[in-house]
């Protein structure tokens, strides 16, 4: 089953589009974790508090959300320990029956394209990544090398269209028509020949739920893109921003919620609770505000 | 000493522009080292093969040329192995006297981009780089973690402007102004509280040589940002076409190979050579061409 099926199903299934961001920020890690923002700790333990941090917060996900998305560059930031830990918490969170959106935003031109394909979608054995996020600023031929790896392999990818952060539209709405609307429309073209029974596409799209009437906007255009929307909670924008990016019936788009369930124990609502029963409350309360949502 | 001011210390003191990129394509290392292209060698063991290989390489490019370039994408294939991999031969680089730009492409918003200044720039030990590759497409917001590193660590950027490969165009391109006019100008922007004593700033750009007349251009935009200029070489680009990337006595820009140099021996005229001796025969014609034409 190619990524197009294999999410929609998980969202069948779930009942919900929640995207659970893993986003180690080392600072932010609660008790018995904490001692991964100490650079007094060796690396490789840190890696190690990390990597347990995340094995229960996949935990706490496994059988609720149709997936989570592992942020690279906090495990990057531990260099081949956190590299490690990578591999273990995506191999885990598969086990555990999640699909995985690694979140790369690489970009390359040809052979070095071809090389980051293969390390997360192709060669990478129990820590092969369902998906991965992909910066489209090199041009159309960057991203050919990763839909020929799709081809092969079933996985899917998500480009980056329009990001959630406030500067985002400097250089993605220059131009007339906007640059992502031209991104946009090659979005919808690359996903062409990578359609799934349930008819969307295995090549979505990365729109911010911070700008929503161009979230309906860029819908109109990637009629067949999954869209993974960031910027609920933490970043502000709230359940009603985001229905723009949904097909019918709540299908077709992940929302993603990062420091909003990780790091809800710092949350004042959750304040006296463990770190997981905030994580868990916080959670079961964005289902719950999609489930109610979408099924109007 | 600021990133701009190593630089244009190193490109003085070894007379020529040349940056050797180390992309380690597993299906092109000669002998010895050829066992890490075949998928039953044990992954740590192909990881040790690349990094072997690309010791020799720096070994024959310290003193020689300015820097090297390590791309990153061919180390992260070979998963949590590759990036100690990556480690050692960073390490191995900055310890013979090169200045190591990491050819990583990052980009993301607010503290992920945080995340991967410290990963590369501040917190990775003797593993640390000079400069990285950075993908402005999240825009200006996205970029000021990094900048803010660079001011506190003395690193440097290289911001993709204009990319080497054909299809580069269509977003790069877009718009009037084009695109790559605007991204140059917040370049220029960026790099203004981040000069060196020589002139120029520690906040560079990427911009191929396989668009002369841009190049040229851009330059005009860029006053002060140090270039980096693929697509010489394998890509198809002279020497004259890189021309217009430098400033007055051949400054401010480097042009990298990576192919052309580490497998010369794949290439008819250097038939019957060791791979050694083809990378230096190609690198030495590489530093002669470009000191000629420098000197006019």
């Amino acid at each position: 089953m190619n990524y197009a099926d294999r999410l929609d199903l998980a969202i069948l299934e779930c009942g919900n589009p929640c995207l659970v961001g893993l986003d180690p920020h080392l600072s932010l890690l609660p008790e018995p974790f904490s001692a991964a923002a100490d650079p007094k700790t060796p690396r490789a333990e840190r890696a190690l508090l990390v990597e347990q941090f995340l094995i229960e917060v996949i935990d706490l996900c496994a059988g609720r959300v149709p997936a989570v998305k592992p942020q690279s560059a906090f495990f990057e930031r531990l260099g081949a320990d956190g590299a490690l830990a990578w591999e273990r918490v995506v191999a885990e969170a598969r086990r555990a029956g999640l699909l995985v959106i690694g979140d790369v935003k690489r970009g390359d031109i040809a052979s070095t394209a071809r090389a980051y394909a293969q390390a997360y979608l192709e060669d990478a054995g129990d820590s092969i990544c369902d998906a991965i996020t992909v910066n489209p600023y090199l041009g159309s031929d960057s991203v050919e090398p990763l839909l020929e790896v799709c081809k092969r392999t079933g996985a899917g990818l998500y480009i980056l269209v329009r990001t959630s952060n406030p500067g985002s539209a400097i250089f993605q709405e220059h131009g007339e028509p906007p640059l992502v609307d031209i991104v946009a429309r090659e979005v919808e073209r690359w996903g062409e020949s990578l359609r799934g029974e349930c008819g969307f596409s295995s090549i979505g799209a990365v729109v911010g739920a911070t700008h929503p009437a161009e979230l309906a906007r860029l819908r109109q255009i990637m009629a067949h893109a999954p869209f993974l929307i960031p910027g609920y909670g933490a970043q502000g924008a709230g359940v009603a921003d985001t229905l723009g990016g949904f097909l019918p019936e709540g299908r077709g788009a992940l929302v993603n919620s990062s420091r909003g369930i990780l790091y809800a124990w710092k949350r004042p609502e959750y304040a006296g609770r463990s770190w997981k029963d905030a994580s868990c409350a916080a959670l079961e309360h964005m289902q719950l505000e999609f489930s109610k949502a979408l099924a109007h």
